[in-house]
């Protein structure tokens, strides 16, 4: 058993859409009292650090609903049912970015956001991109312009909050840690 | 105009919880076609990364009913309507482990799942930790177990997978990167 398991006495099913579910779970507590739980259920995303030649960093930038403006991101996407998320990551990569590899490297994965959503997101590595000679297809409802950007760039995004999302924060760290100038 | 913005046409509120809402947007996208964006809305968050004073690192261990499972995470907490996020994390401070400071520094903030919430989590740092008194309550569902642990000890944990959350995982590499050894 986890330390301080929440058992669940009850599942209620929300809202079961395109890309998230929501369910509230009825819980018994470690002390045995009783609560509810809000939970996000997300099928998990990939997200790739790419390095151009030239020590640049490949990102792409897209509206965000959520937040209602455009964020600059490293290439990301959800995975499909079934994918394994190095499957996952290539594709996105030959989608957002236009380049493909034969060399990506496992970095790390982590949870976005555990209070309240089962996302997680397993980050890839490559500084060996190969140029598609044809462009791929992005999802029919999905706009992105493609930039490739120096670190020093990258962090001034940042300041100005035109970066702004924790896995594209989590890149510059790892990026700099390796000992990226 | 934001680039690629998308104009809402039609909002259906889906759930109105304890902690976060739903709702689906109908939207018109930069081609003229239509198409529905699933949004979660969180009050946002705070984070702490606390140094004692022999530099080791404050964390929590707390059950994540999304997860079914605990995780080791730095001190977080949600805002609560109308508070700024330096007082919450003070708040969360004293209530999660034990010490208050009067020296926070405020580190970045970022949005944790840009595809699908609006969260933003505010990340501070502190190495300047007064042990209260008298230990504060937690909020009356919430079961924490707290414990200090050296960057080694933490990145051990990383590669268990017990560290497993993008603001602890950030966290970390920021201490890498001040030099902490």
């Amino acid at each position: 058993m986890d330390k301080f398991e929440e058992k669940t006495t009850k599942t209620t099913e929300i809202f079961d859409g395109k890309i998230i579910k929501l369910q509230v779970d009825d819980v018994t507590l470690p002390d045995g009292k009783t609560s509810k739980r809000e939970i996000v259920k997300h099928p998990g995303a990939v997200a790739v650090i790419a390095l151009t030649s030239e020590n640049k960093v490949v990102m792409v930038e897209q509206y965000r609903k959520p937040l209602e403006k455009s964020l600059v991101e490293i290439p990301a996407g959800k995975l499909e049912p079934g994918e394994k998320p190095e499957i996952t990551a290539i594709r996105e990569l030959e989608e957002e970015t236009g380049y493909t590899t034969n060399n990506l490297a496992f970095v790390t994965s982590f949870y976005t956001s555990p209070g309240f959503a089962d996302e997680i997101l397993y980050l890839y590595f490559t500084d060996n991109l190969i140029p598609l000679v044809e462009e791929k297809d992005l999802d029919e409802d999905e706009f992105v312009e493609l930039m490739e950007v120096t670190i020093e760039e990258a962090e001034t995004m940042i300041n100005e909050q035109k970066i702004h999302d924790a896995k594209t924060a989590y890149a510059i760290q790892y990026l700099r840690l390796r000992g990226l100038r």
